[in-house]
This record gives structure tokens, C-alpha cells and sequence, in this order.
């Protein structure tokens, strides 16, 4: 018996918790990527191939990239809405889009768009932690899904190139509040460390306009992160490469984060992460 | 015109997000905290004494004390609620009481409580940061919400002694997600700091039955944070008082927060904790 289609976007309302904004009343990048995963994880438990089905199956998703890129960031007490969608789906990923948004938009109100996402996502077995088929799913029911019309008017997440001259800026511990349900440093920490590797002092003067991530490889409670950033235009691009793509007032950086697990000595790589700031 | 007095007693709805969860899918300590807070914020808001009536007026709340002991802490996905009333107000300070639930209590279903908290609140000018009284807030409105009768119960914040034995076990640095609006070290980073304390396979073996924390002083981004630790009965108490205290299944410990600010040698103290888990 099949069951009747829900709509493909979903739309899920959030509130900018004052205790979740910073010094300046506006959202953190970090608890807005967390409603980014809330919004993703009730669209597709809505639509039967989220967590709630998944994991009693031992398989879960696994968030592969992300990238936020804004225009504002919802003020502390802004009610707003994440709208999401699969724009695509192949057997080992699928990608999907996020709009933020001040209200619902069926055109009863003006809307203001804060910004856009884009992420990519695979599906594992948590007991063989291989790679699933994610068509096996209710027989491939995440087709029916696949919502190529909406727009999303952002750049995918790029390969980030670390060049040479990468600088190792920080090594941090990691703490029981790190880690997820599945034994993993919590994918939005993530976000979190690498954006305390900028001071305040600097977010008072620049607007972190687009910020993307790339997990490479799972760490856990008790190994130590490694922080190596790199800021383009110092690196592989000339001067002059560098002052034509990136007009004065931009910022941009490459960071590159390695783990070093307990009773080891070997560095191996986790997160690749490109953050891109404008002067206010 | 004196307008219609709402119930004394606010409740709240939130759900366990699932990346607020731990290792074993239980709501992060810290973010139950954070949800507190809401209610409190949103309490006091609804009744007109709350942050938005006095941010304009260059005035804010202060959390002075918080206690919180739970029976059992919600589950990933679950929806719980959390109801917030003023048990007592006096010229400079105010207690609000915490009820952690199931379910509404108006008798329709099984209720589950989860737990309560306690805590002391003070009102500041935030210019001059000293302290306000909270009567001169609409001529005392504060007084006409005050309950009394409603069950907290729970121990209220006892003044945490640290005694010669307590260790300097960890250092950290502050950075810009620690930070409040107020420029300040947010109050729920405290907690996850204090909670890091304890490694991921002491939390396996233990649950945490009782969080309480006193905040003594501010502390501000690029500050260092020394945390001291001393379990109790290794340190004040003889080991008798403390076996007759303290049954074997349950371990305290007592925790102290130091601040030394950049370009600065004098160590301040910021906060004082206390935690009590119980064997599994």
C-alpha cells in the first residue's frame, strides 16, 4: 500500500534563543547549522527515511558537507523558518538545500531571506560502517522527493585546497560535551572550534558571510585537535591572482583540522573548512 | 490601568533535539540549563518584568544561583515541559523555581517529573552595574506573581566550601562562541565546562543527579579559566562523617572557577560548583 506524498520542501519555525545568539544579539553559525540539522532530520523522519526509520535498521545519515552562506543572521528573539529539500539523491549521496527565511513563503507577508544551505549527505551501516544504498530505502522512496525547481542561489561546497603555508594556530582537547550519540565529535562543535579560532575583536569588524565544511574523517572523546589555518591569497595565489578575485574588503581562509588519538602519534585529517568574512 | 494578572505559574514546551544528546541519547545537562533559562526569560517577559520591558531601560537580570536535580533527564526526540514560577522576591533578589515534566499538569495524563530547579536572580543597571530594586519595576509588580504553595522539592544552593585539598586539574582559554550578548561568559558555558570535567566513561558509569553552580564574578572573552576540584570527603570531612553522609554509591565534588584576564597575573575567583552523580 503506498502511502500519500507529503510536499517536498519542508518548512520547520525556530526560534534565535537569546542565550544562543552572540555579543552583537545575532545567531551563532553554530546553532544555526544545529536548526539546519533538526530541519533535515524532521524532513526526512516526516517522509520515512530519517533517523526514527534508520536507526533501529543500524544504518544512519552522516553529513558528508555543509555550506552556509548569509545575508544577515537572525537578530536574538527573530522567529524563522528553515525550509529544506533533496535536490538530489544517487545510491552513495544525496544533496540537500536549505532556505532561511523570515516567514512561510506563501506571499502573505513580505519575506526576508537571511540565507542559503547546501549540504551533501551519505548513508551508513553503524555496525559494518560501510556505505548504503540509499535507493534500498522503501525502495527508493527518496525520489520521489528530488526537488530540482526551487531555487537555491549559492555555490556547492568546493574542495578546499590547503596550500603550503598552513599555520598550526591551535590544539585543542576534546570533552565529554563533544560528543554525539554516536561516539563522534558532534558535527556542529565542529563549526563552533573553528570559528572561535577568529576574536571577537574580529567579529566585531567583519560579517562572516559564507562558512563551509567538509568531514572527512569521524574523532572521539579524548583525541586532540589540531587547527592549521591558512589565509587565501597568502598562499597558492599570487598578489595578483588575489586582488582580482577577492575584492579588498573580503576575507577569506582555508582550515584544516587533524586529530591525534589517545596512545598515538599519528595525525590524521578530519575536517576541511573554508570561511569567508567581509569587512563591515 | 492595571492589566489582568496572567497565571503565576508559566510552562513551556521543548523537545530533546537530538544533537543536544549525549552518547547515550540523554539531553546535555548544559542544554536543559539553556532551556531554564528560556523559561525564565519568557516568564517573566509574558508578565512584564522580563528582559525586553528592561533592556530599554539599561537594566538586565542576573543568574546569581542555579540547582538542578533531576530523577531521570529526557531522551532524545522526547518533548518535555518545563514550568517557571517566583517563589520569593526581595529588594535585590528574587528565587524562581523549576518543574522538569512530562507531560501538562492539569491531570490528563500520567505525568512523569523529570526533576526541578532552584534559582536566585538579581537585577543590575547595566551602566553603572549596580544593583537595582526589583520592587521599582512597575511599583512592585513582581510581588503579585509570587507562589508559594507550588512543590520544588528539592535542596535550595548551599554555599559550596572548597577546603586546602582542591587541585588545579584543568586550564582553558575563552573564545568568541563562549560569549554572551552582555559581553560576558555566557552562564550555560560554565556548566559544560564544569560537566567537561568528567570524562566520557565516568558518565557511563554514573549519572548525574545533582548540578548546582553560584556565580561569583564576570569573566570576559581571552580570559584563562583554572578549574579546581575537590571530592568531597577527601577534603573537609573526616572519612566517617563523610560514610555516614554520604552513601557509597553516590561521589561529590566540589568545583571552583579562577579568571586571569589578559595582561594580568591576579587570579579572581568567577564561580563555585558543586555535582553529585550516583553509581549506575
Amino acid at each position: 500500500m503506498k502511502q500519500e506524498l507529503l510536499d517536498k520542501v519542508g518548512c520547520y519555525e525556530f526560534l534565535a534563543e537569546p542565550f544562543h545568539c552572540d555579543f552583537a544579539s545575532r545567531l551563532f553559525m553554530g546553532h544555526l547549522g544545529n536548526h539546519l540539522l533538526n530541519a533535515a532530520d524532521f524532513h526526512s523522519n516526516d517522509r520515512g527515511y530519517g533517523m526514527n526509520y534508520l536507526m533501529p535498521r543500524h544504518k544512519t545519515w552522516v553529513l558528508s558537507r555543509l555550506a552556509i552562506e548569509m545575508q544577515e543572521m537572525p537578530k536574538s528573539y527573530d522567529k524563522f523558518y528553515v525550509e529544506t529539500w533533496v535536490e538530489s539523491a544517487m545510491k552513495y549521496f544525496t544533496s540537500r538545500n536549505f532556505k532561511i527565511c523570515s516567514s512561510v513563503s506563501d506571499g502573505s507577508e513580505a519575506e526576508k531571506v537571511y540565507g542559503y544551505g547546501k549540504s551533501v549527505w551519505a548513508m551508513i551501516d553503524t555496525e559494518t560502517r560501510q556505505p548504503v544504498d540509499i535507493f534500498s530505502i522503501h525502495d527508493g522512496l527518496i525520489k520521489e522527493y528530488i526537488e530540482t525547481e526551487k531555487p537555491c542561489p549559492i555555490a556547492a561546497s568546493s574542495r578546499v585546497k590547503m596550500g603550503k603555508n598552513a599555520e598550526l594556530v591551535r590544539t585543542i582537547h576534546t570533552y565529554y560535551n563533544d560528543v554525539d550519540v554516536n561516539g563522534h565529535i558532534n558535527s556542529v562543535k565542529y563549526i563552533e572550534h573553528v570559528l572561535d579560532l577568529f576574536d571577537l575583536d574580529y567579529y566585531k569588524t567583519h560579517f562572516l558571510q559564507r562558512f563551509e565544511i567538509a568531514y572527512v574523517a569521524e574523532s572521539h572523546q579524548g583525541d586532540q585537535l589540531n587547527f592549521y589555518v591558512e589565509k587565501v591569497g597568502d598562499g597558492g595565489k599570487t598578489e595578483k591572482e588575489a586582488s582580482v578575485n577577492e575584492p579588498q574588503k573580503m576575507e577569506e581562509f582555508c582550515i584544516k583540522i587533524t586529530k591525534i588519538s589517545q596512545n598515538s602519534d599519528i595525525e590524521v585529517e578530519v575536517v576541511r573548512s573554508k570561511v569567508k568574512f567581509i569587512k563591515k
